[in-house]
């Protein structure tokens, strides 16, 4: 059985990629151990998907998914471990040990935000713990957050959060933010913000919600107490590629490059949609369009198989 | 008054950046004269925007639009007539002799299929006419139709059609297709084409629906009949964009030229997304991801305004 394409991922990217596919009538398999991606840690509601005023990532998922089932596709619950490319044809591997051939293939399998790996970050998920300053800073209107993380994306954050919330401390776990000076200045103008350095965060706590964080200064080895609401975490994500190693190339954050009218990789029919890629907008809407025109641009190329 | 923000043009492109800016807060002037843009033509379902199984363009317009409107920003009803920079202020000039400035602008003004210009084309828009093969072409299932148009936009819509309908009359002006041999060959495999060459169009027949058209033989004079259910018109589009001459490059079809991460033209704080843009998918999923991109990307520039 010779696919005309592999859609790996269950997000928005790979749902769009599959709905746009399986119109154009070609013999898709997707690849996926859930259905939603990122969306499914989003427990506070989702404003920004045009067309949705408000709809919880619950919700979404599933019109996302119902949409897709809707067309005549194959679906695996499994997790692809490697990619090889032998001559126009690819071999998919997974950890269910299968193996499976197409002539093209649509990676979007998504980055999940690295994780603090502090105790009760797991529990206040969605309940104050946030990777995601632009879809959830609106909700913690007036309220006293802190950013993890001081770099440009951790000074964004803040600088973004400033239009919403109270007081803002941002703890960056070196001895000066690494943030460039015009994000610091703009920060600084927030009046908003207070940056603490040599700051290891040690516990995130609350009961049903987040309601303070622990954390330990460096050089006193002093533990403190902040009473915060939210806690926006920035300090890099991970994206899912490491199974497409040899067939890509990576920027220094293990993002996939492509072309980004097509999102075809350097690998002809290799396409990286969503999270996975260098692109700098990451959003719900920005994953589905890159799906669908990946899926446009391998019916394109399989027109010249 | 200096905006943050102009953006230009209603449909689906302008509206999510409209929302991606709003949620930014930026101080934001949408223009256009309707909202929709191509939506408004489409009185066939909508199956391929993820998360609507099935929807009509109007009722996605609305939804579109009550999004947008959830949102503090300024709209104005007016059409376009001039964009001019001058140090880093643009200045917008409309039908109504108003004049708006602003930091960025980003154009998503659309583009309007070449239209065959002859009897019963009008009448019958949504009714049998279609300018959009992907978009409609499953709905004629089993009929007979005909593509306007033997160019590679015209052939490729062929192909797609072979799919779901039973018979696929191209009509070409010249003596021969211009589409390329791929093109050629795929169309002969469905074995469901026939290619009319010196074909002109003089007239689309019906009564609710579409039901034939009548062309004239270039070489002979002689009118002939076509029973047909759907007219698929693949003679080109016209991108809105004579507005912006001076600031931005075009291609040959007026198409403007952009960078395909930011959609930035080639005048810094100046963005093109959907249709106007050169870029090879126009879908609705496709410019709804493109018009969020340009609004961060918007937002970032202003960072450092």
């Amino acid at each position: 059985m010779l696919y005309d394409l592999i859609v790996i991922g269950g997000g928005p990217a790979g749902i769009s990629a599959g709905i746009y596919a399986a119109r154009q009538k070609l013999n898709i398999l997707l690849i996926t151990k859930t259905f939603g991606g990122q969306l499914t840690r989003k427990a506070v509601a989702i404003e920004n998907y045009p067309g949705f005023k408000e709809i919880s990532g619950e919700e979404l998922i599933r019109k996302f998914t119902q949409h897709l089932k809707k067309f005549n596709l194959e679906i695996k619950n499994d997790l692809v471990v490697q990619i090889k490319k032998r001559g126009q044809e690819f071999s998919v591997f997974t950890k269910k040990k299968k193996q499976f051939k197409s002539k093209t293939v649509i990676v979007a399998s998504g980055a999940d935000p690295r994780p603090l790996e502090v105790p009760g970050e797991k529990k206040f998920i969605g309940r104050g713990i946030s990777y995601c300053s632009i879809c959830d800073g609106p909700l913690f209107s007036d309220e006293t957050v802190a950013v993890v993380g001081g770099g440009n994306a951790g000074f964004e954050a803040v600088i973004f959060l400033a239009n919403y919330v109270k007081k803002i401390y941002i703890l960056e776990y070196s001895s000066k933010p690494g943030a460039d000076q015009t994000n610091q200045e703009k920060v600084k103008k927030t009046k908003k913000a207070e940056i603490i350095t040599n700051a290891v965060l040690k516990r995130i706590k609350g009961k049903n919600f987040v309601n303070s964080i622990i954390y330990q200064d460096k050089k006193t080895k002093k533990l403190n107490t902040l009473k915060v609401k939210g806690v926006f975490v920035e300090i890099g994500s991970q994206p899912a590629t490491s199974f497409v190693k040899g067939l890509v190339d990576f920027n220094e954050r293990d993002e996939i490059k492509v072309e980004f009218e097509t999102y075809q990789t350097k690998t002809p029919g290799l396409f990286a949609v969503g999270d996975v890629n260098v692109g700098q907008y990451k959003q719900i809407i920005t994953a589905s369009g890159e799906g669908a025109k990946a899926a446009l641009a391998a019916y394109n190329y399989l027109t010249h198989w």
